[in-house]
């Protein structure tokens, strides 16, 4: 049987790129071993935010009373029915990925999928069985995998990573995470809002260290406040595994310490799933542990496409699904716009959540823009009071030169709801007046946008 | 002393007036014989959000075990507190814009304000002493109150309005709420959740009636659900008061009922506080109850000018507001943008919440546009998943003729966060796929607006 596309892979790159092919009428497969959807509605996105979730029941449980209601008793965190909860709404959503791949007629091949010379994909089954699919384009989205370190090997009980971190079989009493990007910094968040005691350590000197450094240093103040012990500037140089569990011998900026916990959270980022792929056999171009790809996903090799966290870019779901959009309308001789990669906003679903597209400040003077920057603290804001989420700001960087938004750095509640807007007027030109005269509703947290816009012009009015 | 601008009234039109005015220089002054901050700071939004707050808070506590928090005991609401949370936030926030006017060097002139011709303001204090005051320019900024009806006429006991309503000794336990408007359908909210049994009564055949014709039946649906008792197509034809509470008898679309409960909350709109402020005397012309303005909020009389719920158009703080950038900003002789009417978004903060913009389907029909329409169930989110939010959906409507939104209609959680995005996206005259390939981070609710104008093109991903 001979397909238009076969693409390997089915999380938000490869499932997108299904459907979006079978509605453009391309006769699709999808090439899936595990379960539909992949890391992101699995392993990632999804169920971590529904533990989120959990917490943030958690969190407004036990600050009640500074709403007015008030509990005659005890709270418990029954973690099997978190980790169940969150679970569940992960099945859910990888079974609506396959009535959706049904309704489209898209074929799922289960098994393990290789790319072999000739536009061949070989699929080995569970039971080793093998099969080869003919096609004329092949997509490979195989995604990205929990990085390990050499000195922080996961054994997947004392030493893990984020798949482990979301099903584990008992609520750890202490836990260290080494790596405080999203993945890091979300699993902190959840793990202390429900009791369990959390040493963050991140080697560089700010925790979520791609954002604009006053995020960072405002998600530590408030992670320091809900009692996480955060170490920056700090490595995690051995472990060791005792019965009681770990001892890690971390590099402080005061010295060695040894911390106990638990369980050690290794989240030091991703690598791609690139091995066994058959890459070298079709002679398809890597680079540092990516595919190499032009703008709309052509491999170095005729007829071979890659989308997703194997090629080059931010590892975002949201990236991913928009470059599987591209790369079948290319195929299909559509014309689509080629990807803005200045223009991706990145999330971080702590307390105060975190959304930020395009340039920080440092990043800004770097590249030697002459910028204005405009401010407006949450503390201000009507809705934020109303809320009792006072925490964070919103931070906009601005081309001085032509009223461009260069970068927009919000964290507060409810802010990764509010990033688009910032990505509709990046991505149109829309210059700073132009956001100041679009009139924000009231009481909203949004308003901060117009605030801190025109707080870059000297016209703020809830702010000096 | 003669100033450049006095503004009488100081709620969100009166007092961002005087703040805009005081930074381009302008000697100000603000009459107020209130709290500073008007009803929207002392008894509106802030508030009312304050109190939704709570209520928000009590349902995840009612509901907590879905997330995997388990109370031991009983939650107990202390309406006292509650209240007393409020009142604590709106005083905050009128300290806060006492402190801005302050800082901007405005003064506050105390007492009932009156035009006079010949640009003088006369001020009647509490004692009941009168000054005149001479000025360049006058902002009549007096807003709106409660409407009464005659059958319906409000004693501040068992008949309230909206400041009564947020401000009660003790909860009651039964309410009738007449008007499903935005203030009616709040409180219907709040009351219903925290436990008072509430009886919503709409005249015409749809809650929120304001809004497109689906989001009105969706909000319908979810307060049902949530055991409130919505009568549409009825009207409330009188009350009687007795020892025990009200009886109020209303002609339902089955006939006549006669409905108890301790209070009755009257929430059928505002009128204008036009009287007695000077119009007739110094000749400015009103229209049914409302002052006429041009574009620029000059009135029919040279150095008079009105701005907010007193002018025509929707009684929105975010309107007076920005209808006192522009005012302020012509005075001094700017060239600011007029107002573009058609696209002030509105919200009502429920659960779910709503949030829209633009026209709606039954008004696009009838003003002959041929439409594209776009919908998208927060069902089908990952992120509404997650958060166990997914009642409503965004609706999407498109001018099939140049692909402009023509409006939007958001029900869900925390779709007054999203809304903003439309308002700019329509300020810029984005089309559809514009909005398509502007990437929206993952996961959020923010998506489904993706979603919905895909869903309008036949190119949504994540329905059918």
């Amino acid at each position: 049987m001979k397909y238009d596309i076969i693409i390997i892979g089915s999380g938000p790159g490869g499932y997108v790129a299904a459907i979006r092919a079978a509605q453009l009428g391309l006769k699709t497969a999808i090439v899936e071993r595990s379960k539909l959807g992949g890391i992101c509605l699995n392993w990632g996105c999804i169920p971590i935010k529904a533990l989120l979730k959990s917490a943030q029941v958690y969190n407004y449980l036990s600050h009640s009373s500074d709403y007015g209601i008030q509990i005659d008793g005890e709270i418990k965190v029954d973690f099997k029915s978190i980790i169940d909860r969150s679970r569940t709404i992960a099945d859910g959503m990888s079974r609506g990925v396959e009535f959706l791949l049904k309704k489209h007629k898209v074929d799922h091949i289960r098994g393990f999928g290789k790319v072999k010379p000739g536009k061949l994909v070989e699929v080995k089954d569970a039971e080793g069985n093998i099969s080869n699919f003919s096609t004329k384009h092949i997509i490979i989205a195989t995604g990205a995998r929990s990085r390990e370190f050499p000195n922080l090997k996961q054994d997947g009980r004392r030493i893990i990573g984020y798949k482990e971190a979301m099903t584990l079989p008992e609520q750890p009493k202490s836990m260290i995470i080494v790596g405080s990007g999203a993945i890091g910094a979300e699993f902190a968040y959840f793990y202390n809002t429900i009791g369990t005691q959390v040493t963050l350590v991140e080697m560089v000197p700010n925790i979520v260290p791609f954002e604009d450094e006053e995020v960072s240093k405002q998600l530590a103040r408030s992670f320091k406040k809900s009692k996480i012990i955060v170490k920056t500037a700090s490595s995690l140089e051995s472990v060791e595994i005792t019965d009681k569990g770990c001892q890690a011998l971390v590099q402080t900026k005061k010295g060695e310490e040894i911390i106990e916990a638990d369980i050690i959270l290794s989240a030091v980022g991703v690598q791609t799933n690139i091995e066994n792929i058959g890459l070298e056999e079709t002679g398809i171009e890597t680079n540092k542990g990516k595919i190499v790809v032009d703008e709309f996903y052509k491999t170095s090799v005729d007829g071979y496409f890659a989308i997703g966290d194997i090629i080059p870019g931010p590892e975002l779901a949201h990236l991913a699904s928009h470059e599987a959009i591209v790369c079948v309308e290319k195929i299909a001789a559509m014309k689509p716009e080629p990807i803005d990669y200045g223009n991706i906003s990145a999330c971080t679903y702590t307390n105060p959540e975190i959304a930020s597209v395009g340039l920080t400040e440092a990043q800004a003077i770097e590249k030697d823009y002459k910028i204005k920057i405009g401010k407006f603290p949450f503390m201000a804001s009507g809705k934020a009071n109303a809320s009792g989420s006072r925490d964070g700001f919103v931070k906009i960087i601005i081309d001085a030169d032509n009223d461009l938004i260069l970068g927009a750095h919000l964290i507060g509640e409810n802010v990764t709801e509010m990033i688009s807007e910032i990505v509709v007027a990046r991505k149109m030109n829309i210059k700073g007046h132009d956001i100041l005269h679009s009139i924000h509703p009231h009481p909203t947290m949004s308003e901060a946008i117009m605030e801190a816009v025109a707080n870059a012009y000297g016209e703020a009015i809830h702010v000096l």
